[in-house]
């Protein structure tokens, strides 16, 4: 990959000397930055720029192992032969035309990456806008040098952006409003072969990159991002287009990518440590914030405590609202820090989070009120971050953040200020402590989402180590045996229960019958009440096909029910009994293969219900104890499990036993496409199956 | 209230002549607006700014109906009643001092609001920074000049901040910003007379206000509030601070105002047609859309269909997320608008919604592109509303919005614009758009969530008049009288459900009994199953107290449960069997009564899981069948309540019935403080309570 970040030389194929085309921008860019050998490519032009153009890459004679193409689609694949004639190793294609506009497009794509497999070429694109390295001034785009040359801003968020046009407006806007500090920026557009991953791993090394942002609407190669992602060796921020349904579908049209399952992806990146975002500039305000490298400290089993330095009450009030919606909890101050707080502010004035600081200001003017109140608060050990509010006045009352805040940028807690003010004081303090290391917001919601996003993980976390197996190995070569006998894909309730019973799990017992008879024997032998089911090949939602009666308490009633069921639309062709079980919660757990992630365990409140809530938490497998007690945290109903209203909690060692062979089954047996069981019955704080369907491959 | 807005004459008492200080400001402010005669007061100059001052406003010779007080706290009373003397009958309180530094400060604000009662004076304040009008260029307030003199930007929106400090803040950055188009801007701080329902009452019938947005902590006369509301005149936004429990004690120390029950107070809000924000400038950003005028015309039944108009199919995708997740759907174009754009755009783009207007753009330019898509898209009766994405551009590229967008603001269709683009280009278009009457956003969410804002309401709702009742007077009437013949206050489950019964409200029916031969006998006469309760005064959670055993089958399992009953440790006095009744739903159904808008009406998902999830909704009582489809509708888990899964749907007439009953009774009798109706269970349709308490005032 360092040949498209470092090259020695680069080839500009489509370069011209007309002004406003992007071929002149390439160049112009080049020529403003790039200290190698540049060598434009044009038949027409002997000169471009006051360099020597060439009538084809083959004809360069420099060092050139970048070469930059930017002709119309159809001319590519052609260029690309001589590329690969050249022995150029990395070529960007910033052209469009290709799979974004459909099928003909996706041919010429596909011919594209072919013709560079053989010839051993990475190819960067095509539909993009190249990259931008901020430090060394490389711009490698058509992007318009007025929108670049005064304006980067050297940091170390590095960005990835999949999209052809977007990432040029958004790397202007970033740049000109100077919102971000990026190290290098890059558009991959199609990504048919560079894609986020690649980038991923070269970014992980890259000393300049200390934080990884970037929009993408589907992982190809999500397994191996994965696994780089759970290094956590360098923060990640990822904004995931295609969430919903109709967004999919048009990720599906634009960008011809695979969209996956949503609620799966986010539980992969949850658990991989990857921070979340929902809109550009969210992804870019998440970014430049753990860009600071503030540690979080907040204790393990707590919310992260927060206070509140505000001018004023209002203000103060609806972040602490805006603070309880997301998870955090306000500070209750220590009794030091208290008695520091009522030396300082006035004596009328109670000491309250959020910390009101207008009285103090008004006793001891500006320098004193900010350095010895924020002093006290960063040396609260009951304090792990903290909102600051300020106004930015404008004339002679302007802050100097310089002044103001000077040397508590030493602290290791995260410090976000929220500023507002007449925009002739607004931007210079919003730089200003930008600048001495502090972000800053001016809205309040993204402050406070921003705080409870950086809080979401912790530095180092376990890395997802194929657990050790609490299952027999010998038991999954058996499983692999029995699953690739079966010649149904879909395995029914009694099967797929035997086969849970086989992994170890536990699974309510039943009794086949073939007949009335059979069914009162089988109820008699396990005492009522009972549940009665019937068996038909291929249907799984038994609900609906009347194929479930519950809660069976004499003879009588379970005669009448077998006659109902034996007489209804869909006559069983055996039937199984089983004891009525009573539990406390219905969970439901399962597996499933996404095609870009492989395959994941779900956990959820169940029954009949799930669908209405759509409480579920997805984990890739294998899964490991810590996984599922996060998945458990992330339920919004976890109270039901927890004893919730006098019931037995939720034996968690269990409940793991129960994920950890799920998963250890989807990760071992290739057979098994998606397990169902639902409902999962806790049943004096033990998990059992009560229904189960298997769909195999 | 028009002696605030329009003085005759202002004396302003603690004018001073000395720079940077509030009093200066105040005078200044004055001067550089105000059309009247100004008169300074205090006693140690003869003339301030050329003005003549004088020692004691009973001095005042002119015509004076507004005194603006800007003098110590402790010096207010006696200035009061100087006024009062003089015969003003508005006064603005600007100092600070009052209730929000503690119980001194409490009495002092009471002294005042006793002399001003005494005097027929109005008091608005105190602790606030008074009042704004843009186009008179009136400021009655401390801002300094500087904040506001280039920067009035008049327009249809008149804004109420209950805050001391924040107002000046909030509205310097939005007049510097030229962010919203104000009418009249008001600071009631610690509201102690003049709060915002009065404020909302003027601006209803005032000309230059198009519509209402409001910061407030507390609705002091909510009842009133809510009545003038629902009378949805114009529109009205409110952010309501203290939603958190956190929030509300804050709220409590800073404003020392009761803070509501948020669940209820959104309820209440949200039945009287007003407009929710979450923050700031959210507040501000649905005022300044609605101040738009559009139509909004979305099917009844169906959620608003929305059209993407982008540049960048990556800005398109995150935007149908979005919409998604906002319950709007992506409109499905009509084939005659499909027809018009692949015309316009070139043959190999797919025409879809999101319309990326890229590939058009490169064959027409801007001019046709913008201007016959959007017409195209305006026409088109299956759009009911666009957001037109666009990059600012700058320099040659800069985007002339009135040559591109003129004579499309003709359209009652809402037309959100997100705007990117380099610093520039971006400001001069966003400026320019909002000129034309387009509203303009720099974050996708943000639009998303106003457009999502603005369909919440259709104009022209229901006045939520007194139902002509379902239930005889003569009811109310006896169960007035039973319910004053009370002496506890908890009714327990039987005494509940018999006064919901003589309400006319379907109830469990049940047997009361002492001893085992009783329970025995009732159970006899139900048939089994059976439910027995064991009666305990003053006990509300019978399932903790282990006094409820369900489901219980033969006459050994019912001897079994009251043995265990009986001999438990909290022994019932008596007993309760019932027959136990199979539903579909738990709902849960209630009163309460709150001490801002008065009574409200609950519905819910219900069951022992209704805290886990907390999804309930309240209306003020008295409800409509309206108001009850409303309540359903906003249920997260209203699909159980649809048939869900081959369930019976809840039969709408019997639940709004229930409802409206409850709401009736909780509005004629006032006794009668809470009730819980909790499982309100669905039985083939028909809402039955299984169990109730209700608690008496």
């Amino acid at each position: 990959m360092k040949f498209f970040f470092e090259p020695k030389g680069v080839a500009l194929i489509g370069a011209t000397p007309k002004p406003h085309t992007g071929g002149h921008s390439l160049l112009t860019n080049l020529t403003l930055g790039y200290d190698g050998p540049i060598c434009p490519v044009n038949p027409r032009y002997h000169e471009i720029l006051g360099l020597r153009c060439y009538p084809e890459v083959t004809a360069v004679p420099n060092p050139v192992d970048l070469a930059i193409i930017f002709v119309p689609a159809p001319a590519v694949p052609a260029v690309l032969e001589q590329c690969a004639a050249r022995g150029i190793p990395g070529v960007i294609i910033e052209s469009g035309g290709f799979a974004e506009v459909g099928p003909e497009g996706r041919a010429l794509q596909e011919r594209c990456l072919e013709i560079a497999r053989r010839g051993g070429i990475r190819i960067w694109g095509p539909n993009c806008m190249g990259l931008i390295d901020s430090r060394k001034r490389y711009v490698f785009s058509f992007l318009s040098p007025d929108a670049w040359q005064d304006n980067l801003n050297p940091g170390g968020v590095s960005l990835i952006v999949q999209s052809g046009l977007l990432a040029g407006g958004f790397m202007t806007t970033l740049m000109s409003h100077k919102i971000l500090r990026l190290a290098k920026a890059c558009s991959i557009g199609n990504k048919c072969d560079v894609d986020e991953t690649d980038l991923l791993e070269f970014f992980l090394d890259d000393e300049e990159t200390k934080v990884i942002a970037m929009y993408v609407e589907s992982f190809p190669r999500g397994r191996r991002f994965f696994e780089l992602a759970s290094q956590r060796r360098k923060p990640i921020v990822v904004l995931k287009g295609g969430k919903s349904a109709a967004g999919a579908r048009a990720a599906a049209s634009h960008t011809a990518s695979l969209a996956g399952n949503q609620a799966l992806v986010r539980g992969a990146l949850d658990q991989a440590g990857v921070y979340q975002a929902d809109d550009f500039f969210e992804l870019v305000d998440l970014a430049r914030t753990l860009e600071k490298g503030f540690e979080r400290t907040a204790p393990p089993a707590g919310k992260p405590r927060v206070v509140v330095f505000t001018f004023s009450g209002a203000a103060g009030i609806v972040t602490a609202d805006h603070l309880e919606a997301s998870g955090l909890a306000l500070a209750e101050l220590s009794p030091a820090t208290r008695e520091r707080l009522e030396k300082w502010s006035p004596s009328w004035m109670p000491v309250n989070n959020p910390v009101d600081f207008w009285p103090a200001m008004e006793k001891h003017g500006p320098e004193i009120t900010y350095r010895e109140g924020l002093a006290a608060l960063l040396e609260d050990p009951e304090v792990d971050a903290i909102i600051v509010h300020l106004f930015a006045g404008f004339g002679v009352w302007f802050l100097d953040a310089e002044k103001l805040f000077h040397g508590l940028n030493k602290t290791p807690k995260p410090v976000l200020f929220w500023v507002m003010g007449h925009e002739q004081g607004y931007q210079p303090l919003r730089l200003a402590l930008e600048e001495m290391g502090f972000p800053a917001f001016n809205e309040i919601q993204r402050v406070v989402q921003v705080l409870a996003g950086i809080f979401e993980f912790r530095a180092g976390g376990e890395s997802p180590a194929v657990p050790k197996g609490c299952a027999d190995p010998e038991i999954f070569q058996a499983l692999k045996i029995r699953t690739e006998a079966f010649r149904e894909p879909v395995l029914d309730e009694g099967e797929s229960k035997k086969l849970l019973r086989e992994l170890g799990l536990k699974v309510v017992p039943e009794i086949p019958a073939e007949d009335l008879s059979g069914v009162l024997a089988a109820a008699q032998e396990f005492g009522y009440p009972v549940v009665l089911k019937g068996r038909s090949p291929g249907l799984v939602h038994k609900t609906e096909a009347g194929l479930i009666r519950l809660d069976l308490h004499t003879p009588e009633q379970l005669q009448a029910a077998f006659r109902e069921m034996a007489g209804g639309p869909n006559m069983p062709v055996s039937y199984l009994v089983q004891p009525q079980l009573k539990g406390d919660v219905e969970l439901i757990a399962g597996i499933v293969r996404d095609p870009q992630f492989g395959p994941a365990v779900m956990l959820g409140i169940g029954g009949v219900r799930a669908e209405v809530y759509r409480d579920v938490v997805f984990r890739l497998a294998p899964v490991t104890r810590r996984d599922v007690e996060e998945m458990v945290s992330k339920l919004k109903g976890r109270a039901l499990l927890e004893g919730f209203r006098g019931t037995t909690p939720v034996d968690l060692d269990l409940l793991a036993d129960w994920l950890i062979r799920l998963g250890e089954l989807s990760w071992r047996v290739d057979a098994v496409q998606e397990i169902d069981v639902n409902p999962l019955l806790v049943v004096q704080g033990e998990p059992i199956a009560v229904d189960a369907s298997i769909v195999l491959r």
